[in-house]
Protein backbone atom coordinates (compact mmCIF):
# COMPACT_ATOMS: atom_id res chain seq x y z
CA UNK A 1 0.00 0.00 0.00
CA UNK A 2 1.72 3.16 -0.88
CA UNK A 3 1.95 6.11 1.91
CA UNK A 4 -0.76 7.90 0.38
CA UNK A 5 -2.91 5.46 2.65
CA UNK A 6 -3.58 6.11 6.24
CA UNK A 7 -1.50 3.82 8.45
CA UNK A 8 -3.96 2.21 9.92
CA UNK A 9 -5.12 0.25 6.63
CA UNK A 10 -1.60 -0.38 5.97
CA UNK A 11 -1.07 -2.15 9.35
CA UNK A 12 -4.38 -3.91 8.67
CA UNK A 13 -3.55 -4.74 5.55
CA UNK A 14 -0.28 -6.44 6.41
CA UNK A 15 -1.99 -8.20 9.57
CA UNK A 16 -4.74 -9.59 6.28
CA UNK A 17 -1.56 -10.49 4.14
CA UNK A 18 -0.27 -12.80 6.79
CA UNK A 19 -3.00 -15.27 6.82
CA UNK A 20 -2.24 -18.03 4.14
CA UNK A 21 -3.14 -18.04 0.72
CA UNK A 22 -3.92 -14.11 0.97
CA UNK A 23 -1.84 -11.83 -1.08
CA UNK A 24 -0.92 -8.09 -0.98
CA UNK A 25 -3.57 -7.14 -3.14
CA UNK A 26 -6.35 -8.78 -1.75
CA UNK A 27 -5.63 -7.87 1.41
CA UNK A 28 -5.35 -4.17 0.25
CA UNK A 29 -9.15 -4.81 -0.92
CA UNK A 30 -9.92 -6.85 2.13
CA UNK A 31 -9.04 -3.73 4.49
CA UNK A 32 -10.78 -1.54 2.26
CA UNK A 33 -13.95 -3.64 2.89
CA UNK A 34 -13.28 -3.53 6.44
CA UNK A 35 -13.60 0.26 6.19
CA UNK A 36 -17.08 -0.11 4.37
CA UNK A 37 -18.44 -2.23 7.16
CA UNK A 38 -20.45 -1.23 10.25
CA UNK A 39 -18.86 -0.19 13.21
CA UNK A 40 -20.48 -3.22 14.79
CA UNK A 41 -19.51 -5.65 12.57
CA UNK A 42 -16.35 -5.06 12.21
CA UNK A 43 -16.18 -4.68 16.52
CA UNK A 44 -17.78 -8.30 16.35
CA UNK A 45 -15.01 -9.60 13.48
CA UNK A 46 -12.09 -8.70 15.65
CA UNK A 47 -14.64 -9.95 18.71
CA UNK A 48 -14.63 -13.10 17.11
CA UNK A 49 -10.51 -13.55 16.58
CA UNK A 50 -10.05 -13.04 19.90
CA UNK A 51 -12.72 -15.06 21.14
CA UNK A 52 -11.55 -18.04 19.12
CA UNK A 53 -8.32 -17.48 19.89
CA UNK A 54 -9.19 -17.45 24.07
CA UNK A 55 -12.02 -19.65 24.25
CA UNK A 56 -10.65 -22.16 21.69
CA UNK A 57 -8.42 -24.98 22.91
CA UNK A 58 -7.43 -29.03 22.45
CA UNK A 59 -9.92 -31.84 23.92
CA UNK A 60 -8.54 -33.19 26.44
CA UNK A 61 -8.81 -36.70 24.98
CA UNK A 62 -8.40 -36.76 21.21
CA UNK A 63 -6.63 -33.38 21.02
CA UNK A 64 -9.53 -31.89 18.69
CA UNK A 65 -10.35 -28.43 19.00
CA UNK A 66 -12.90 -27.32 21.09
CA UNK A 67 -14.59 -24.85 23.62
CA UNK A 68 -14.89 -27.25 26.24
CA UNK A 69 -12.95 -29.77 28.24
CA UNK A 70 -14.25 -32.64 26.52
CA UNK A 71 -15.05 -32.39 22.53
CA UNK A 72 -18.68 -33.19 22.09
CA UNK A 73 -17.89 -36.40 19.77
CA UNK A 74 -15.59 -38.17 22.87
CA UNK A 75 -18.71 -37.17 25.06
CA UNK A 76 -20.69 -38.92 22.99
CA UNK A 77 -22.09 -41.80 24.64
CA UNK A 78 -23.42 -43.60 21.47
CA UNK A 79 -19.93 -43.71 19.72
CA UNK A 80 -17.62 -46.55 19.54
CA UNK A 81 -14.87 -45.95 21.79
CA UNK A 82 -13.03 -49.07 20.77
CA UNK A 83 -12.14 -47.75 17.67
CA UNK A 84 -9.78 -44.11 16.93
CA UNK A 85 -8.94 -42.54 13.61
CA UNK A 86 -5.91 -40.47 13.82
CA UNK A 87 -5.54 -37.65 11.69
CA UNK A 88 -3.49 -34.85 10.84
CA UNK A 89 -5.67 -31.94 12.30
CA UNK A 90 -9.05 -30.56 13.02
CA UNK A 91 -10.37 -30.18 9.53
CA UNK A 92 -9.70 -33.73 8.68
CA UNK A 93 -12.21 -34.73 11.34
CA UNK A 94 -14.56 -32.32 10.29
CA UNK A 95 -13.86 -34.33 6.85
CA UNK A 96 -15.16 -37.65 8.57
CA UNK A 97 -17.88 -36.22 10.20
CA UNK A 98 -19.64 -35.00 6.58
CA UNK A 99 -19.43 -38.75 5.46
CA UNK A 100 -21.88 -39.18 8.53
CA UNK A 101 -20.79 -43.01 8.13
CA UNK A 102 -17.99 -43.27 10.96
CA UNK A 103 -18.96 -43.49 14.73
CA UNK A 104 -15.70 -44.30 16.78
CA UNK A 105 -13.46 -41.70 18.47
CA UNK A 106 -10.67 -39.48 16.75
CA UNK A 107 -7.21 -38.36 17.57
CA UNK A 108 -5.84 -35.46 16.51
CA UNK A 109 -2.18 -35.18 15.72
CA UNK A 110 -1.69 -31.71 14.98
CA UNK A 111 0.61 -32.12 12.43
CA UNK A 112 2.85 -34.76 10.39
CA UNK A 113 6.90 -35.75 10.86
CA UNK A 114 8.87 -34.01 8.92
CA UNK A 115 12.39 -34.60 9.74
CA UNK A 116 13.04 -31.56 6.92
CA UNK A 117 11.13 -28.99 8.46
CA UNK A 118 12.35 -30.69 11.95
CA UNK A 119 8.78 -31.67 12.92
CA UNK A 120 9.90 -34.62 15.23
CA UNK A 121 7.34 -37.28 16.93
CA UNK A 122 7.50 -35.00 20.01
CA UNK A 123 5.99 -32.58 18.46
CA UNK A 124 2.80 -34.25 17.82
CA UNK A 125 0.05 -35.65 20.30
CA UNK A 126 1.68 -39.21 20.19
CA UNK A 127 2.22 -39.73 23.31
CA UNK A 128 -1.22 -38.73 23.94
CA UNK A 129 -2.38 -41.01 21.86
CA UNK A 130 -0.51 -43.80 23.46
CA UNK A 131 -1.87 -42.57 27.14
CA UNK A 132 -5.31 -43.22 25.29
CA UNK A 133 -4.49 -46.72 24.06
CA UNK A 134 -2.92 -47.53 27.20
CA UNK A 135 -6.45 -47.18 29.39
CA UNK A 136 -7.15 -50.46 27.72
CA UNK A 137 -10.19 -50.07 25.72
CA UNK A 138 -9.00 -49.80 21.91
CA UNK A 139 -9.19 -52.43 19.83
CA UNK A 140 -8.47 -50.84 16.46
CA UNK A 141 -6.70 -47.13 15.28
CA UNK A 142 -7.38 -46.04 11.56
CA UNK A 143 -4.51 -44.31 10.27
CA UNK A 144 -5.93 -41.73 8.68
CA UNK A 145 -3.37 -39.34 7.67
CA UNK A 146 -3.16 -37.65 3.96
CA UNK A 147 -1.45 -40.56 1.07
CA UNK A 148 1.67 -38.43 1.00
CA UNK A 149 5.16 -38.82 2.16
CA UNK A 150 4.74 -37.55 5.32
CA UNK A 151 1.18 -38.86 5.83
CA UNK A 152 2.56 -42.25 5.11
CA UNK A 153 5.77 -41.70 7.43
CA UNK A 154 3.90 -40.53 9.99
CA UNK A 155 0.99 -43.53 9.90
CA UNK A 156 4.00 -45.51 9.98
CA UNK A 157 5.55 -44.76 12.46
CA UNK A 158 2.80 -44.72 14.71
CA UNK A 159 1.49 -48.05 13.64
CA UNK A 160 5.15 -49.48 14.36
CA UNK A 161 4.63 -48.12 17.82
CA UNK A 162 1.27 -49.69 18.36
CA UNK A 163 1.40 -53.26 16.85
CA UNK A 164 3.80 -54.68 19.91
CA UNK A 165 0.64 -53.59 21.94
CA UNK A 166 -1.56 -55.73 20.57
CA UNK A 167 -3.50 -53.16 18.42
CA UNK A 168 -5.26 -53.37 15.21
CA UNK A 169 -3.48 -50.83 13.15
CA UNK A 170 -5.05 -50.08 9.72
CA UNK A 171 -4.89 -47.33 7.20
CA UNK A 172 -7.35 -45.54 4.64
CA UNK A 173 -7.36 -47.75 1.50
CA UNK A 174 -6.18 -45.47 -1.38
CA UNK A 175 -8.92 -44.42 -3.12
CA UNK A 176 -7.55 -41.04 -2.30
CA UNK A 177 -5.93 -39.14 -5.41
CA UNK A 178 -2.55 -40.00 -3.95
CA UNK A 179 -0.81 -36.79 -3.48
CA UNK A 180 -4.47 -35.11 -3.00
CA UNK A 181 -5.43 -33.37 0.23
CA UNK A 182 -7.88 -35.00 2.32
CA UNK A 183 -9.55 -31.87 3.78
CA UNK A 184 -10.89 -31.34 -0.36
CA UNK A 185 -12.07 -35.21 -0.90
CA UNK A 186 -15.49 -35.25 -1.53
CA UNK A 187 -17.57 -37.51 0.87
CA UNK A 188 -18.39 -40.78 -0.73
CA UNK A 189 -14.46 -40.93 -1.85
CA UNK A 190 -13.45 -40.21 1.80
CA UNK A 191 -16.12 -43.32 2.73
CA UNK A 192 -15.19 -45.95 -0.07
CA UNK A 193 -11.51 -45.21 1.17
CA UNK A 194 -12.69 -45.37 5.02
CA UNK A 195 -14.67 -49.14 4.36
CA UNK A 196 -11.65 -50.10 2.19
CA UNK A 197 -8.98 -49.66 4.65
CA UNK A 198 -5.99 -51.96 4.77
CA UNK A 199 -4.49 -53.99 7.89
CA UNK A 200 -0.79 -53.08 8.62
CA UNK B 1 -18.50 -25.91 9.37
CA UNK B 2 -20.12 -29.12 10.90
CA UNK B 3 -21.33 -28.66 14.50
CA UNK B 4 -18.22 -31.00 14.95
CA UNK B 5 -16.57 -27.84 15.45
CA UNK B 6 -16.19 -25.47 18.73
CA UNK B 7 -18.76 -22.68 18.17
CA UNK B 8 -16.21 -20.10 18.34
CA UNK B 9 -14.50 -21.25 15.35
CA UNK B 10 -17.36 -21.66 13.33
CA UNK B 11 -18.57 -18.09 14.02
CA UNK B 12 -14.80 -16.48 13.48
CA UNK B 13 -14.99 -18.86 10.06
CA UNK B 14 -18.80 -17.21 9.00
CA UNK B 15 -16.57 -13.85 9.82
CA UNK B 16 -14.39 -14.50 7.15
CA UNK B 17 -16.88 -15.75 4.75
CA UNK B 18 -18.86 -12.51 4.83
CA UNK B 19 -15.55 -10.67 3.52
CA UNK B 20 -15.60 -10.13 -0.28
CA UNK B 21 -13.95 -12.63 -2.61
CA UNK B 22 -13.52 -15.37 0.39
CA UNK B 23 -15.92 -18.31 0.15
CA UNK B 24 -16.32 -20.81 2.89
CA UNK B 25 -14.24 -23.31 2.64
CA UNK B 26 -11.54 -20.64 2.52
CA UNK B 27 -12.97 -18.91 5.91
CA UNK B 28 -12.36 -22.42 7.60
CA UNK B 29 -9.07 -22.33 6.88
CA UNK B 30 -8.00 -18.83 7.71
CA UNK B 31 -10.46 -19.51 11.09
CA UNK B 32 -8.34 -23.21 11.89
CA UNK B 33 -4.83 -20.89 10.74
CA UNK B 34 -6.20 -18.31 13.68
CA UNK B 35 -6.02 -20.76 15.90
CA UNK B 36 -2.52 -21.81 14.88
CA UNK B 37 -1.31 -18.02 15.67
CA UNK B 38 0.32 -17.11 18.98
CA UNK B 39 -2.17 -15.41 21.28
CA UNK B 40 -0.37 -11.96 20.82
CA UNK B 41 -0.48 -11.83 16.73
CA UNK B 42 -4.12 -12.81 17.38
CA UNK B 43 -4.73 -10.29 19.51
CA UNK B 44 -2.87 -7.55 17.12
CA UNK B 45 -4.93 -8.82 14.51
CA UNK B 46 -8.11 -7.93 16.09
CA UNK B 47 -6.99 -4.53 17.37
CA UNK B 48 -5.63 -3.38 13.57
CA UNK B 49 -9.32 -4.25 12.77
CA UNK B 50 -10.57 -2.21 15.62
CA UNK B 51 -7.89 0.35 15.00
CA UNK B 52 -8.39 1.29 11.49
CA UNK B 53 -12.57 1.32 12.04
CA UNK B 54 -11.87 3.67 14.68
CA UNK B 55 -9.01 6.09 13.39
CA UNK B 56 -9.84 6.22 9.95
CA UNK B 57 -12.27 8.46 8.01
CA UNK B 58 -13.10 10.19 5.33
CA UNK B 59 -10.64 13.31 4.54
CA UNK B 60 -12.53 16.48 4.94
CA UNK B 61 -11.50 17.72 1.36
CA UNK B 62 -11.42 15.01 -0.48
CA UNK B 63 -13.28 11.96 1.24
CA UNK B 64 -10.42 9.89 0.83
CA UNK B 65 -9.38 7.54 3.94
CA UNK B 66 -7.12 8.85 6.20
CA UNK B 67 -6.34 8.78 9.92
CA UNK B 68 -6.32 12.90 9.85
CA UNK B 69 -8.60 15.57 9.64
CA UNK B 70 -7.18 16.71 6.12
CA UNK B 71 -5.42 13.79 4.02
CA UNK B 72 -1.70 14.48 2.74
CA UNK B 73 -2.14 14.76 -0.56
CA UNK B 74 -5.33 17.70 0.55
CA UNK B 75 -2.71 18.83 2.80
CA UNK B 76 0.28 18.69 0.59
CA UNK B 77 1.47 22.60 -0.39
CA UNK B 78 2.97 21.10 -3.48
CA UNK B 79 0.43 20.01 -5.74
CA UNK B 80 -1.79 21.09 -8.35
CA UNK B 81 -5.10 22.77 -6.51
CA UNK B 82 -6.34 23.66 -9.98
CA UNK B 83 -7.33 19.95 -10.64
CA UNK B 84 -9.52 17.20 -9.19
CA UNK B 85 -9.32 13.82 -10.62
CA UNK B 86 -12.78 12.15 -9.66
CA UNK B 87 -12.67 8.15 -8.37
CA UNK B 88 -15.11 6.28 -7.28
CA UNK B 89 -13.02 4.70 -3.96
CA UNK B 90 -9.41 4.87 -2.45
CA UNK B 91 -8.15 2.27 -4.21
CA UNK B 92 -8.04 4.57 -7.37
CA UNK B 93 -6.22 6.97 -5.85
CA UNK B 94 -3.54 4.62 -4.60
CA UNK B 95 -3.85 3.09 -8.45
CA UNK B 96 -3.04 7.00 -9.64
CA UNK B 97 -0.71 7.45 -7.08
CA UNK B 98 1.65 4.84 -8.50
CA UNK B 99 2.44 6.64 -11.51
CA UNK B 100 3.92 8.86 -9.92
CA UNK B 101 2.80 11.65 -12.75
CA UNK B 102 -0.37 13.19 -11.55
CA UNK B 103 0.17 16.09 -9.27
CA UNK B 104 -2.99 17.64 -8.35
CA UNK B 105 -6.04 16.63 -5.84
CA UNK B 106 -8.49 14.20 -6.20
CA UNK B 107 -12.58 13.17 -5.23
CA UNK B 108 -13.69 10.68 -3.93
CA UNK B 109 -16.81 9.56 -4.61
CA UNK B 110 -17.54 6.32 -2.58
CA UNK B 111 -19.39 4.65 -5.41
CA UNK B 112 -21.16 4.72 -8.79
CA UNK B 113 -24.45 5.80 -9.60
CA UNK B 114 -26.51 2.87 -10.32
CA UNK B 115 -30.51 3.04 -10.15
CA UNK B 116 -30.54 -0.57 -10.27
CA UNK B 117 -29.07 -1.42 -6.96
CA UNK B 118 -30.70 2.26 -5.67
CA UNK B 119 -27.46 4.11 -5.39
CA UNK B 120 -28.57 7.92 -6.30
CA UNK B 121 -26.39 10.91 -6.57
CA UNK B 122 -27.19 11.88 -2.88
CA UNK B 123 -25.46 8.87 -1.75
CA UNK B 124 -22.33 9.68 -3.43
CA UNK B 125 -19.81 12.34 -2.39
CA UNK B 126 -21.09 14.41 -5.26
CA UNK B 127 -22.35 17.17 -2.87
CA UNK B 128 -18.90 17.71 -1.52
CA UNK B 129 -17.15 17.90 -4.96
CA UNK B 130 -19.42 20.95 -6.23
CA UNK B 131 -18.68 22.19 -2.39
CA UNK B 132 -15.15 22.21 -3.35
CA UNK B 133 -15.64 23.60 -6.97
CA UNK B 134 -17.21 26.62 -5.12
CA UNK B 135 -14.91 28.09 -3.31
CA UNK B 136 -13.05 28.94 -6.45
CA UNK B 137 -10.01 27.62 -7.35
CA UNK B 138 -10.52 24.60 -9.69
CA UNK B 139 -10.06 24.87 -13.59
CA UNK B 140 -10.55 21.20 -14.50
CA UNK B 141 -12.08 18.23 -13.07
CA UNK B 142 -10.75 14.86 -14.54
CA UNK B 143 -13.71 12.33 -14.58
CA UNK B 144 -11.51 9.13 -13.60
CA UNK B 145 -14.34 6.23 -12.81
CA UNK B 146 -13.89 3.11 -14.25
CA UNK B 147 -15.24 2.28 -18.49
CA UNK B 148 -18.44 0.57 -17.23
CA UNK B 149 -21.90 1.51 -17.49
CA UNK B 150 -21.84 2.78 -14.31
CA UNK B 151 -18.04 4.67 -15.08
CA UNK B 152 -19.66 6.06 -17.91
CA UNK B 153 -23.11 7.17 -16.41
CA UNK B 154 -21.89 8.80 -13.23
CA UNK B 155 -18.96 10.90 -15.30
CA UNK B 156 -21.73 12.15 -17.64
CA UNK B 157 -23.87 13.06 -14.41
CA UNK B 158 -21.12 14.94 -12.55
CA UNK B 159 -20.22 16.47 -16.26
CA UNK B 160 -23.37 17.94 -16.37
CA UNK B 161 -23.48 19.15 -13.66
CA UNK B 162 -19.80 21.03 -13.82
CA UNK B 163 -19.83 22.45 -17.07
CA UNK B 164 -22.79 25.10 -16.77
CA UNK B 165 -19.75 26.41 -13.94
CA UNK B 166 -17.65 26.83 -16.75
CA UNK B 167 -15.13 23.93 -15.03
CA UNK B 168 -13.53 22.35 -17.89
CA UNK B 169 -14.18 18.52 -17.69
CA UNK B 170 -12.18 15.70 -19.13
CA UNK B 171 -12.57 12.49 -19.01
CA UNK B 172 -9.83 9.78 -18.70
CA UNK B 173 -8.75 8.20 -22.43
CA UNK B 174 -9.82 4.37 -24.00
CA UNK B 175 -7.94 2.44 -25.81
CA UNK B 176 -5.61 0.06 -25.81
CA UNK B 177 -3.60 -1.33 -23.03
CA UNK B 178 0.45 -0.51 -23.24
CA UNK B 179 1.72 -3.76 -23.75
CA UNK B 180 -1.48 -5.74 -24.80
CA UNK B 181 -1.67 -6.93 -27.68
CA UNK B 182 -4.58 -6.06 -30.55
CA UNK B 183 -5.56 -9.04 -31.21
CA UNK B 184 -6.84 -10.31 -27.92
CA UNK B 185 -8.49 -6.21 -27.08
CA UNK B 186 -12.38 -6.65 -27.06
CA UNK B 187 -14.41 -4.95 -29.66
CA UNK B 188 -15.50 -2.01 -27.76
CA UNK B 189 -11.83 -1.39 -26.50
CA UNK B 190 -10.87 -1.42 -30.18
CA UNK B 191 -13.31 0.42 -31.25
CA UNK B 192 -12.61 3.49 -28.67
CA UNK B 193 -8.69 3.21 -29.58
CA UNK B 194 -9.96 3.70 -33.23
CA UNK B 195 -12.15 6.73 -32.80
CA UNK B 196 -9.87 8.18 -30.13
CA UNK B 197 -6.23 7.83 -32.50
CA UNK B 198 -4.11 10.31 -32.72
CA UNK B 199 -2.25 12.02 -35.38
CA UNK B 200 1.21 11.31 -35.61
Amino acid sequence: MSDCNALPLVILAEKFARLPGIGMKTAQRLAYYVMSMDDNDAEEFAEAIVNAKKTVHNCKCCQNLTEKEICPICDDQQRDKSVICVVEGPKDVTAFERTKEYNGLYHVLHGLLSPMDGITPEQLKIRELLARISEGNVNEVIMATNPTVEGDATALYIANLLKPLGIKVSRLAFGLPVGGILEYADEVTLYRALENRNYM
